[in-house]
């Protein structure tokens, strides 16, 4: 079934008016009619079957029929802070990661990001990601839609009031480091944030890791294969459900 | 340092002719000259640190001059049979499954496949898809190129003889069931071969799915969240490196 956040609170039995995009999308795209169902989100998070009652015009009014008990978010929060990638990157990162559970993604200005995000252009960037976390996350059956953000500065990052921070880093693969991500995560109970940090193509530089573990960040290593700066998210994101949503759920 | 498959044997101290691929892509592509170092991985997997020691023409000649003890090998191997996906999704999942450590990646014509490989067209998408898997294993320093194959039978595929075989199906994880993969993972051993079968964008018919459980093909959830066809394989292949390569090491 279709799923769609209407950013609003609702409650069984309320009759809602959809949003327009919504609305779109259900009776346009999905060519919905009176008496079609879809999944709908509210605001805070609780999911309700919902039924079309009215069409009229660009308004659509749905009567919430069911609540659904189904939660599929991480019990852990997750931010992922990613130095700004090459190209199209952004984007496969943001629907990637919506899709494996990140609560926030915040794209970064590494020293050795070869792509720059200027500040004329850079709303419009984040905007076109948030539709794609957006998409990503009805798609996904998620109740939660991530955020998504820009900074300029790895040391504003490093600083973000959280429960654990790690950083991806090639060289702790490489010098033999296995046990540190399932330490930390070890370490991480139901409710906590944990801030993951990965560098961009060319990585981090050796400053920049030193300015981290100042800040307390843990190195780890993810494995001992290379991964591309869009792979290292992703397999933080699925590591991190495996642990906490099959292995210790 | 670039790494390269020379697809031949050798030793340390052997004057290897490179490939002519090899040549031409360290040599025009990354201008290379004589005395530029690059790893270099045998055919039985052995890599060597080798340096130009002449270029005539085309003829590029490599002393093996160090021999390099890194691994970077999963300790099981991992078959992914994925239903054929839409577009240029077979391409993101072989260079993002090569880097995540996959043996083989078998594509299968599923029922509710969207896309068809026409029987003309097959060989050049394979060849296709192989130079992928081939160019994603350099990169992410594998020790290994993983095979890329078609099958146009799901039957064939759930007879292929390995230690263990799993199919990832939704409607598992739906029904409140956490813990199959975790169980099957616990229970291969170093050397062991697993057979993950993932379905197309439209899922797996229920037929499909009792013919698989007839071959002794294990349901396994992964996690609450609904995974895109090309998220699926990664997903696993993460989990398993998780669970292999960093948790229980």
């Amino acid at each position: 079934m279709q799923r769609y956040f209407i950013n609003q609170p609702a409650n069984i039995s309320d009759n809602v008016l959809l949003p327009d995009n919504v609305a779109h999308h259900l009776v346009k795209v999905m060519r919905a009619q009176v008496g079609t169902r879809a999944e709908f989100v509210t605001n805070d998070q609780h999911v309700f079957i919902g039924e079309i009652f009215s069409i009229d015009g660009s308004k659509t009014f749905v009567k919430m029929v069911e609540p659904l008990k189904t939660q599929s978010e991480l019990p852990v929060n997750v931010i992922i802070a990613c130095g700004v990638p090459k190209g199209e990157k952004a984007s496969l990162i943001t629907q990637k990661a919506t899709e494996l559970g990140v609560s926030k993604i915040i794209f970064f200005d590494a020293q050795w990001s070869v792509s720059r995000w200027k500040s004329e252009k850079r709303d419009k960037k984040l905007d076109k990601l948030r539709k794609i976390a957006s998409g990503a996350a009805e798609q996904s059956h998620r109740n939660v839609i991530p955020k998504i953000d820009y900074c300029d500065s790895l040391v504003d990052v490093a600083r973000i009031d959280v429960s654990k921070k790690i950083v991806a880093w090639e060289e702790s693969a490489k010098h033999g480091e296995h046990s540190a991500l399932s330490q930390v995560f070890h370490d991480l109970s139901n409710g906590d944030t944990l801030l993951a940090i990965i560098g961009p193509e060319g990585g981090l530089s050796e400053e920049e890791i030193d300015l981290l573990k100042k800040q307390q960040v843990v190195t780890a290593g993810l494995g001992p294969r290379i991964l591309r700066t869009e792979t290292a998210p992703l397999y933080l994101l699925a590591a991190i459900s495996y642990y906490f949503e099959l292995e210790n759920y």
